[in-house]
């Protein structure tokens, strides 16, 4: 697996970060932007999970959420995160990051207390899970950069098809 | 040094270069925009660099440009640069680039030829020697992406003091 400096990388999202809130009025707009590029990015990085991972298909949802944290964020961010708070039906949870590479050195100013600024993870996991026919919300509701203990993630299983992928003719 | 995989900075990189493309109207204006964020990404990463490469203060331009090849590139993008066409007076070299990370997948469609997509590496690399009073230029002059064999960025030293960085109260 080809590896690069982490350095790089935050500096690189922060310059996309700062150009989106230059480019764009509204915030909100922004944090919509940010889940948008994760979600196109989510699509692509599910064959390079699904290609070195050599994790077994996931039976439910919570076994994919614990490969999410435990495997999908060790790979791509070299963290992890814990799985907790699951509601009754097991459709609901949420990811806790020990560790959020993105936002080293960063410091949100007052006026952009509403930023999302990590919200690209959010739709990197939508677009991850969308490849494998499950469609979830995902959205931070805790955030260091604003204050938080943690960084918290809420994940919400809307529907799951059994169709594996990728795809094949003789299925 | 904290490593991440590459593929999620190449599509993060994608991500960005995709709405720089969108929001300029004028693809020079892009390369500019490029090439101002690698800046400001140089001017940081120096510190890393100076802090983890653990090599001696460059005796001139020439070891200089060397150890960006050697030990920059790999420190940061994980891949190496050779060093050639020198001028006369040791001044002006070229850096070719055996692997480029941030070109994994990447095509550019006709209306984008003009695109320096990597153009973010010239930056950095002026934004870092300016940290060590090194005022270089640094431009693209080959490119795969627009049909070149190799990616070719030629480097010119404009001038260089003789202060060294991080400056001490006891210089």
């Amino acid at each position: 697996m080809e590896m690069i400096n982490a350095e790089i990388f935050t500096l690189t999202y922060g310059s996309m970060v700062r150009q989106l809130v230059a480019d764009y009025e509204d915030v909100e707009e922004v944090n919509k932007q940010l889940d948008k590029m994760g979600f196109n990015i989510g699509q692509r990085l599910i064959d390079e999970y699904l290609a070195k991972s050599k994790t077994q298909r996931c039976s439910d949802f919570r076994e994919t959420a614990e490969k999410i944290a435990k495997v999908g964020f060790k790979m791509f961010l070299n963290t992890t995160a814990s799985v907790t708070n699951w509601n009754a039906d097991g459709t609901e949870c949420s990811l806790i990051l020990e560790d959020n590479p993105l936002t080293d050195f960063v410091e949100l100013p007052e006026q952009l207390s509403a930023l999302k600024y990590s919200n690209l993870l959010c739709g990197v996991i939508r677009g991850a899970l969308e490849m494998v026919n499950m469609d979830v919300e995902c959205s931070f509701v805790k955030d260091m950069l604003r204050g938080d203990d943690v960084y918290e993630m809420r994940l919400k299983l809307l529907s799951s098809s059994t169709e594996s992928y990728p795809f094949k003719d003789d299925d």
